[in-house]
């Protein structure tokens, strides 16, 4: 399905980065959910770059929704928001062209469409069609709210340096939505953000781990098998630029521990079941639990850098070296987490209305 | 889609633990793929319980093909292989069926199917049917293979001992796939039979890491955004039961590296293109770049352990202490392994069959 | 897809009219639905060939369900049933196994699977797997039946003989499904009766209409567009061997009528909305209306005739006649019905249990 | 899924009569498809209102390529098209927007959109956003011909006034392609003409037949069961509004025939394998056989007539009449035409694109 994700609800993207313009389909949301435009604006605000630790080309993000909203409410019919680009410059791609950029997609592109592509700021394989992501999810993190479906995430790690653990979730939840550069501790933060300019100034760049974390997930949500909550996000999340790990819970640490440390004990409060502790992140056996979903996601460092690097020009096969101009960003897993949530809010949406009905997240039923 | 999965070529999986019989339905295969009963045979038995570290109930795992297969070779409709249980005692499951075991599905399948769920050794959720999975997976494996494609998973970590890396991927991915116990260093191997078997003895049992290697594809396959090689092969993977992690190329060590290091620089040789290092896995925006594929999943410690445990009635709501009986597992990590395989070969077959059509890994065409 | 249809409910189909067994797997249905087994086999007897009007092969249908159902009801994991088949005469179709039968699926089979395919009673294409669909359409018939939805298909047009048409709904449903030739008139069921053996005593076949009508879908079920009732019905019923239209409502008759003719005008009676014709078959805009839904599906005549035809020798690409030994049915139509009815239960389950969940048509919620 | 349709290749469509602007985005095309800016107009032209058998709102249709187009040909990656809605005049919706309009989706609409739906000149539902789906259909159709496939339709019946028979397909398919009006016979074309101003003029409107051919589809392409040519075909097809029946080869007249006269026999001529008749429109087993695909559809009168009919208010639930102001068509036959042309384009590039590889209809590979 390529550009297309999801059952009941499903998100179809298009556009490349100096084309002009970028956009989004959501199908399938439940009719009457509200169109609240200064979240849609907040969270591409979040998106946008920022000043040291990002790239200089800033758009404006003027998204305008085009179909499935009616006075101010969705409609059940497919919603295209679409995003004019305005600010590109094809020139800095133009001496360059035939030159596979590392860690890029321009050789496996040039390969898969027979030198077709818009290589243009990395053509559709670019970032810049989050936006179109971001403001779909906006509108799809705005209804979850309303049923009580809290996300958010935060800087793992990131240079090397560590943030502290989630405290209290809603409140936590809360400040990092709020937050241009999304750490739980301020003196991390802090750490980060030096790191990150330091990266910047040797022409380098950073990756990092994110950890998002989902409150106010019924439990019985998701499948056994091949739809798992842990297959369906991942799927969707790998569609994220640069991400290239995901680990639920434990993740990876399970590998340290013994059977009798992993498994999250259940037990009785009120009438209500829960877990002691959560090493499985609020999933088992593919369905969610009712605990809060917990998981991270691997990103890579930005590879557009400005240091020279080796490489080959694909039309001549030979080798050769390319210092890649244009305007790039160190980091961009701040950015990349609005990504995170957004995709994380679709994937829970379609499962949501699958389980509940296509009404499920809408208005007065 | 639940239990089936693949566009193309198509699998879908039914049965429990204690039921009849478990079973796997593949779709979409070329004509004329020759069945060796020899391999699949093979494949069943790297997947069967073993000695110490391994569950008592060993099933015979009698595969029958049912469907599709004509003369020998598959006939391009769907084939359906079918495997009885024959070896189950559900006995040991009654006296505790409402208590969810920790770690285990129990308690989410009983709020997803109210109580309905074949509870009997997991039902659906149980291991066990990944044995059709396999049996699919070998004649798909075979195919693969004579188009010059090999698949190989070996423990990378287990109970704190790490395996050595891949050295060179044919001569390693042979060695792997004839050893009931795939470990690379044949030292490290024992340091990690002693070990789970000193788990075993404790009632506890273990998790780990493996790495897949697939060598072979060509550059080119997959799709940006939704259905990136990382994105479709995750989706699958996490069906797998236990598999709560996975990363490509780098992965999660990509937090601590710079985009100079990351990048895999290009270099031509013999008018082929190749990166120097593979911190990518072989996958750049989705799109296979001819380098060898490789990830990791990190698997978690078996949930049934024989030591007791805290947990809930799930009919009444009180909190009480479960002692698993039946028949475990202190290790599944060798056994998954040959399932990882299994679903990383229906999942390339699938992009391959899309890619290229239909006929791709068939006979005479 | 090919041998899987539907989204939350799922059916995938496997087999041949010479292997071992055929066979079905459903699903996503709603836990706790009960098997009626009963039900089942008068569903099977109802498709089971008779007397004179039917081939002379006749199978016994034992079929076996053989997961998905414990204690006698729905799990909510997927359900395989299993039918042996018991009665192949192979050696019927040896001689003439190069001779691509007219009217069937052997050539463009030869074409699509070179060669590779099972040409032994038609293999995968036979009708004989339509068994499996029937025993897996029983059991979500009956859950529809629980929650008032009720299906029934009449022969309206065989051997130029027409039948009545519905009269009371739930009646005629009733005495359609208690019939082994479903005719409304008892008259016109002789007449169509007697013309059948005719044609069988000429070495010859028949086609004929089936109109099936669905009372008891609330209104708002289906999508605009892709997935109009229209559309997934048509594109599910299309599958069962020798259908060649459909129609909805009017249908084709529309292309008489004046607009003021053919729309059915609204009136409302006791708080409910109804329309006093209904040339729009229960669907408007792709959307069940609360009124029955009402096709019509024309039936081919079945393409195996003891007639000589000339046809080709697809080896060597020669011109020859064929005369087709084997068993065969003159009229294939009410045993088609069966079918009919089945697919329509099926593509109903799905889009019922994506507008309302997973749970709809289950059991005690 | 809604709105989108398709595996390897899909579209997705958007947009509401009254809204902004309406859309399409197709995703899979291959790499390398000329634009032909030209084309698409023609068949935008074809699809526009025309004189007096015409509704009085003509849009210009000023698409615009936003993605997926890069120096004049497709990139492989979506291709979004936008069209803009300049002529609305949304006040004639407002006075009777609670009455459901007999014929339309109006009320199912408002049922299953809980009153949140656009209603203004029927919102989603509206034949408004087909110029969206004839102008992706333009560039499809466009890397067919190149291809050698053609496709062309006709209105083979009108007012109770039929067309003449396809005689030289090519020839045919041509003069169709060039013709506002589709009819083979120059004279019959004037009847149905002066039928349907009369029915104009009697406030009235009229339905018809669609008769279509797609000549150069080479055998094997389809698949048997649920993935039929028949199947995903009509599946398609009933998405174009006022569909109600379709029909393969001799469709519904199969119900008088005998099997002897069906059946198609095969001959062999130079090597080619040819069927004498055709009236199984080319498919057999629900894969082509290499004659011209033959089908037809039914669509039924306009359902706005300026009629006063009898309907029911929807809020209030009380008997009343509508009497439609606005602007309509008293015939969307030809226009429909159009679009069922595009339709089948988009459902064979897909089926070719799936037996073939993503290349096949694009540039040099």
């Amino acid at each position: 399905m390529k550009n297309t994700f999801g059952n009941s609800v499903c998100l179809t993207i298009f556009g490349e980065s100096h084309g002009d313009m970028i956009g989004a389909v959501i199908d399938g949301l439940a009719p009457g959910i509200e169109i609240d435009g200064g979240f849609i604006e907040s969270r591409l605000t979040l998106r946008r770059p920022q000043g040291n630790i990002s790239t200089k080309r800033v758009e404006a993000d003027e998204y305008k929704i085009v179909s499935g909203v009616f006075n101010g409410k969705t409609t059940g019919t497919p919603v295209c928001i679409l995003i004019p680009n305005t600010n590109t410059k094809s020139a800095d791609y133009e001496r360059t062209k035939a030159l596979a950029r590392p860690g890029h997609a321009d050789y496996t592109a040039n390969i898969k469409y027979h030198g077709f592509e818009d290589y243009r700021g990395g053509g559709h394989f670019s970032g810049r069609i989050t936006a179109a992501v971001v403001a779909a999810g906006a509108i799809i993190i705005s209804a979850l709210k309303k049923n009580g479906i809290y996300i958010g995430t935060h800087i793992k790690k990131c240079t090397g340096v560590s943030d502290i653990d989630f405290n209290e979730y809603k409140t936590d939840i809360e400040k990092l939505n709020n937050s241009l550069f999304p750490v739980l501790s301020n003196e991390k933060k802090d750490e980060m953000l030096l790191a990150i300019e330091n990266a910047a100034n040797q022409c380098d760049s950073v990756g990092g781990v994110l950890e998002t974390v989902v409150i106010g997930v019924p439990a019985g949500v998701g499948e056994p098998w091949f739809d798992s909550l842990e297959g369906v996000l991942s799927h969707a999340l790998f569609a994220i630029p640069g991400i290239k790990g995901i680990e639920f819970g434990a993740g990876f640490n399970f590998a340290e521990m013994k059977g009798s440390e992993a498994n999250d004990a259940f037990y009785a409060e009120n009438g209500n079941i829960y877990t002691k502790t959560n090493n499985n992140g609020g999933i088992n056996g593919g369905i969610s639990n009712g605990m809060p979903l917990l998981f991270r996601c691997a990103v890579k460092p930005t590879p557009s850098i400005y240091k020279s690097q080796n490489t080959v020009d694909i039309n001549t096969c030979e080798n050769t070296v390319i210092e890649i101009k244009g305007r790039h960003d160190p980091a961009i897993i701040h950015r990349a987490r609005v990504v995170v949530d957004s995709i994380t809010a679709l994937v829970l949406a379609d499962m949501l209305a699958q389980k509940f009905g296509t009404d499920f997240l809408g208005g007065e039923k």
